[in-house]
């Protein structure tokens, strides 16, 4: 089984595809006909054509390339239609409807028969019971979920035990104007799990991090294992600290691990945990697009001194040190801003002046700092210090985040210019000590990974 | 000193008006013209008008009613420019600049100065040191930094001792599409500290709840009564769990007061203390628009499974009950749903059906439900279930909090009907599950301190 028929497929069938909006096969067709191969709509009782596209009434008469097929219908006819399905040469489905193994012992039994239908015809199956998944880079929506498409191309490869999730992390991503790789809800994982869609993204060239989300696997072990074999900088949100497990079997058919083993074991493997969708996304950008610094201390310019306080105050609490400047820099940090503000660590600017440039590549010339955290209150009028963040980046190859708020949709327009530039860009002081912790915990945990196999 | 001639005043004098763009006299004097009553740029050595508004030479020779003076000048002749005010009746003033109690001895000398001016002409000073106030809803906007007019009105005051922070604030609110019924940063506080701040917002008719954020203050006892005396809800950010308090001293010219300290004299006066600043104006907007629980009991209600079960863990890790159902909803539930998903709570709706208003009416009728949380992931060909929401919170008068995520500009475009039918909406389903959590803290703490008051 490979997983190129799922995330890049010459040609998609969509069964079960529908003219009445709000069913599944209308809203998943309406989101696959944006993909720039050939998407079939296969319905036996319907004709004419739907978003342009002429119905056919079996995947086995499609006369055309389908790698791929979407199943829009009720669990009781997916173990023929996958069998169909399997004989016309499709090799990967998506198979959306619940009523499988999170439903009783009817659905277990049906869940089995597709298994051994994805390992008869060898079909990569993500699903069942999963909204999809989302390749922006190929424009390929496989989910019903409307205006998904909006989501655009970026770094991050969202993997997540539960469509909801997927789908929520997408549109965070979206709302604050940064794109996704991929977003893929694995549902009850009969033949694409944890491992398959990290290898598989892994190597999947748009991808520089991959943000998971875990309520619980039978094969802890082989999850943490693939994290660990990977190049690519995995970040884990993991759900299930108190008693959930009742309501997560019957979500997607498994147990919420013991949520201290995943995170002692995500510790053990390289992978830094978070507590929140919202982290989980901005440390993920943040290790996809930055450098790895050689050591953890932070060095935090800020423009408004009390968002630099709750930015010093955050990493002192997680451990990630403030460190104060060399005596070389202090004194030109002094000259620079008249003895009037902050030149200590975090060095407060005051409102961004011509000097700002010279701030913040004086603090990043400092012997002591491996990263640069800057806080700025967007104003329009005076924009981001992106010349001199892009300078520091190139320069000192140093992780330089950029922590913000303002106006919208001033924002948004103004950060991608300074995303282009290398430098990762986040929401509030609280996200932006965030993403840095993240940032030095996956450095501390890789590092003692290395120190424990000097062979790997 | 009333607080009436800042927040409420007849016309504002602009001293130090400037032609120059960038310069602090003219970006305030650009925010400050959009007020509905006289706005005067006073500058000698100007002529003509600034944005439409002619020149005067000194706020004496202002010929109208001017209860406001907004200072846009240097700290060294802050002293007698606020002496002048006070000879011509201004009852308010603004000091902008920073070099006063956070810099050193000369500036500790030259805000005793002010603070004696102060007393002496029965002037509220706001600052030194603060970028200003915003009151939306009468357009008053006494602040320098661009586009904060954009900030709409609602229902929340937000009182921050970093002028830095109260902007954040303002702005996060924004860009989600709400509104705050006034921004204020506190900065030095010579004369208006936190008491008289929140003494006022307890007293503004648009205001329904507090914000507060706290580094440190040498009365903590007057604010924490003041807390306690006051009708309008209040949640406090407390910063300063580590050693920042080198940092602090720079910036508002106030050590950080002892972290532990503040968290626990805020719950023994009746104030939920929250960890970021989203939380804190989730949490206020809550407080502000819900009714009072009759206890901590939620009912939640997810279309999408997965992020119902970060929500019920949420609450959980908190101490916050998701009890299950009693027999009769149960049943009822297991009638609407067809038992394919979870009717325990959290009940899981699947993709919203024409139930999905009965469910949510359904689980507010539980007899051990009082407080209704639904997640959803907004569809625009679904919407949101407005009128059931609405419908829960007439007839039960039960706090109803919508959590969501979803397409921008579609989300933002959609939480208006709903919060405008009493619904509170709130992104992500973490910072549903905590502005909940707020919700139930507040309740809890009240409930102690009336328990401790019987007569109060």
């Amino acid at each position: 089984m490979g997983l190129d028929d799922l995330f890049d497929p010459a040609g998609i069938a969509v069964i079960g595809a529908s003219e009445t909006p709000g069913k599944l096969g209308h809203d998943a067709m309406a989101n696959a006909v944006a993909f720039d191969g050939p998407v079939y709509p296969v319905n036996p009782s319907s004709e004419g054509t739907l978003f342009g596209e002429r119905f056919v009434g079996s995947v086995g008469e499609i006369d055309g390339p389908v790698d791929l097929a979407l199943l829009c219908i009720p669990a009781p006819v997916v173990p023929e239609v996958l069998e169909e399905s399997g004989k016309a040469g499709v090799g990967a489905a998506v198979v959306y409807s619940g009523g499988f193994a999170e439903a009783g012992d009817d659905g277990r039994q049906r869940q089995s028969r597709v298994e051994a239908l994805a390992n008869r015809y060898d079909i990569a199956v993500l699903g069942p019971n999963t909204s999809g998944f989302l390749v922006p880079g190929r424009t390929l929506v496989c989910s019903f979920v409307g205006e998904v498409e909006r989501v655009e191309s970026g770094t991050v490869a969202v993997i997540a035990q539960s469509g909801g999730v997927a789908h929520a992390l997408a549109f965070q991503a979206q709302s604050e104007g940064y794109g996704i790789a991929a977003m893929v809800g694995l549902g009850n994982r009969v033949s694409v799990g944890f491992e398959e869609a990290i290898r598989y993204f892994d190597g999947h060239p748009p991808t520089d991090a991959i943000a998971l989300h875990v309520e619980g696997t039978t094969d802890a072990r082989g999850l943490l294992e693939t994290c660990r074999a990977v190049e690519t900088p995995v970040v884990a949100y993991t759900v299930g600290r108190t008693g959930v497990d009742g309501f997560a079997a019957s979500h997607t058919g498994a147990l919420t691990g013991d949520w201290a083993l995943y995170r002692a074991g995500f510790k053990q493997y390289g992978v830094p945990t978070v507590p929140a969708t919202t982290t989980l996304l901005d440390s993920a950008r943040t290790l996809g697009s930055q450098p790895r610094p050689a050591g953890p201390n932070v060095g935090v310019v800020t423009v408004q001194a009390g968002p630099g306080i709750i930015i010093a105050d955050r990493l002192n609490a997680a451990g990630v040190p403030v460190p104060e400047f060399d005596a070389a820099t202090a004194d030109r940090l002094s000259e620079y801003l008249d003895g009037l503000t902050y030149a200590a660590n975090p060095v407060d600017t005051g409102r961004p002046s011509p000097a700002f440039g010279d701030v913040i590549e004086t603090v990043a010339r400092d012997s002591g700092i491996d990263i640069l955290l800057v806080y700025q209150l967007y104003e329009p009028s005076v924009g981001y210090p992106t010349s001199a963040l892009e300078s520091v980046a190139e320069q000192f190859d140093m992780p330089v985040i950029l922590a913000t708020d303002g106006p919208e949709p001033g924002v948004s327009d103004a950060i991608a210019p300074l995303e282009a530039a290398g430098v990762t860009t986040v929401r509030t002081p609280e996200r932006g000590a965030d993403a840095v912790i993240a940032l030095v915990e996956y450095v501390r945990r890789q590092r003692r990974l290395q120190e424990a196999q000097p062979d790997g």
